[in-house]
């Protein structure tokens, strides 16, 4: 199989970032966060890194940034449709780990002690 | 929705590391890889990244290293059906990505063009 191509390489890449991943998982419900509550429920330790992985996520036409022009203004971020579809992909991947993580623990244990 | 659990946020990252992502895609056609044709196939330039790479996936049992006790001995990698599980979603994404690249492109141009 063929894998190394761009630009798709780039876009997973950017889709499946360590942030990525969870930013467009935690939108995927449909309701819009705001910064500072995305970031407290992902427990995203470093400000600049959530703000480049936002960017990056709607440059790419997966988020939708909104500014409410109120004082002091406030910013709310939402999936686009596209994004949806990208974050659909990873909402399934989490749910087949979930079922599957007690294997999974059990042949990290058998590799940990062979 | 809930995305901050463990251990399931550690094998989503190992699932989706860099290496990773390419590692899982490049098995899931059934083939048993050589290291050093996997190496060439994901251009890794880092041999250490790919060694460990495929010792966490195998680890997580996802991988199946098969050493041949020839002289001098190879070893290949195969995909187990845990792995093959987990691939199964990456592949999905990247032909969801391929699908949509066009958007995404697009996007990212209206974003460097605003």
């Amino acid at each position: 199989m063929q894998v190394t191509m761009c630009p798709e390489r780039a876009i997973m890449e950017h889709v499946t970032s360590k942030w990525g991943v969870l930013v467009l998982q935690a939108l995927f419900d449909g309701a819009s966060w705001r910064f500072s509550d995305l970031r407290r429920e992902l427990e995203v330790v470093s400000e600049k890194m959530l703000t480049q992985t936002l960017r990056t996520l709607e440059r790419d036409g997966f988020v939708h940034r909104e500014v409410h022009p109120v004082i002091p203004p406030h910013v709310e971020y939402t999936l686009t449709p596209l994004g949806k579809g990208a974050a659909s992909h990873l909402v399934a991947l989490a749910s087949w780990i979930a079922a599957n993580q007690p294997e999974v623990t059990q042949a990290q244990e058998h590799y940990d002690g062979s």
